[in-house]
C-alpha cells in the first residue's frame, strides 16, 4: 500500500472537508431541535455529533458558520441553554434531509417538513414525534474551535423517549431502530449489515 | 408509537450505557496511537469519536476511567500532547477488536495484534501501518465531564496519510474503503450498504 501524505495546516479548508468526512465514518446523525426567542421552532441534522460520556450522560454537536450547515442551532442551544436530539430512522430519512436545507430565521422546519414538534418534558425544545427516540438536553458548555467559527456544544442528557417497539428492557433492538448513519456527500448508510466480533476477556 | 420515559439524572449509569451506545449509532471508531514516556506503543479503539471540525481539521475521542475502555488513550495523549487516529477498514477489524482488551502499561498492543507500528511524519506517536488512513494530531484541549472521570481530548489534525487506492483526488472512495463502523455490544457494521439523498438546495 502506498500513502499519499496531506499537511493539513497547510491544505486549503475545502480539501480538509472532503478527506476528513470521507474518513471518518460512519457517523451517527444528531438532528437538533432548538426553540427561537419567538416560540417558533427549528431542527436541523449535524453529523459531528457524539456521545461522549453516559455517566454523566453526555452528548455534543459541533456547527460552523462558514460550512453549509445551519448554525443557528448553535446558537440557539448556546442561548437557551437547551437541546433536543431526535435520532434518524429510515422513515424519517427523507424528512431529516428536506431540514438539512439553509432557511430563515421565520421558517420553521417542523412544518416545512411535514413533522409534528412536541414539547420536551424536563427542556422547553421541540421533540420530533415521528423519531423513534428523543433526547433531552441541557448545555454544560460551548467550546471554541480555533477561530471561533466553529463551536462545539455538549450537553447533558436529561432525560430519553424512547419508543416501545425499539426497545428490550433496557438494551435498543439496533433491526428495529433502523438507524441511518452519515457518509460523505449526499451519501447515507442503513445499519442491517451487521457483524459481531467478540471483545477479548479483560 | 408508544414512547417510554426515562429520567437520566435517576437512572443508573449502566442503563445510561446501554440506551445510548444502541440509539447514537452507526459510530465511527477512532484507533488511537499513543506513546508512552518509556518509548512502547499504545493503541486502543474508542467510539466516542468524531471529526467536530475541518477547518481548522480537528477531532475529539472520550474515554472514562469508569467504562470497560482502555482510558491510557487519554493520559498518554494529553501527557504527550499527540496522537494518531487510525481508519479501522474492514481488513484490519479483527485486529482492532484485539486491541480493544484491557493490556497493562509494559504491553504493546501493536505487537499483540500483529500490527506494524509506523512513526508519525511530524508528531511522536505510532501510526498503524495496515490502515488505509491515519490522521497526525496535536492536542489543542482537555475537558473534564461531570466528575472528571471521563475526559475529552480535543486534537487539531496537522498531517493525513492515505492510502492511493483510496483516494480519487481530494475524495474518499467508500466503496474502497470500506470502514468499520460501531453499534452497541458486540457489534459492528460495514459501510456497504450506501443510498443517496439530495440536499435541498440553498
Amino acid at each position: 500500500m502506498t500513502k499519499e501524505y496531506f499537511d493539513l495546516v497547510e491544505t486549503e479548508g475545502r480539501d480538509s472537508y472532503k478527506l476528513l468526512s470521507g474518513l471518518i465514518v460512519p457517523r451517527p446523525i444528531g438532528w437538533i431541535g432548538t426553540k427561537r426567542r419567538n416560540g417558533s421552532f427549528n431542527l436541523a441534522p449535524f453529523s459531528f455529533f457524539n456521545v461522549v460520556s453516559t455517566s454523566p450522560a453526555t452528548v455534543l454537536f459541533s456547527g460552523s458558520s462558514h460550512s453549509d450547515r445551519p448554525k443557528d442551532s448553535v446558537s440557539l442551544a448556546e442561548e437557551s441553554g437547551e437541546f433536543t436530539v431526535n435520532i434518524v430512522s429510515e422513515d424519517v430519512a427523507p424528512a431529516m434531509s428536506v431540514t438539512s436545507g439553509t432557511f430563515g430565521p421565520e421558517d420553521d422546519e417542523f412544518e416545512i417538513a411535514g413533522l409534528t414538534p412536541v414539547p420536551g418534558k424536563v427542556v422547553d425544545a421541540p421533540m420530533v414525534a415521528e423519531s423513534p427516540a428523543n433526547l433531552e438536553c441541557r448545555v454544560t458548555d460551548v467550546l471554541n474551535v480555533g477561530e471561533g467559527n466553529t463551536r462545539i456544544v455538549i450537553g447533558r442528557v436529561v432525560a430519553l423517549h424512547i419508543d416501545d417497539s425499539v426497545l428490550d428492557g433496557t438494551r435498543i433492538n439496533s433491526k428495529q431502530l433502523r438507524a441511518v448513519g452519515r457518509m460523505s456527500g449526499n451519501t447515507y448508510i442503513t445499519t442491517d449489515q451487521l457483524f459481531e466480533m467478540v471483545r477479548p476477556p479483560a
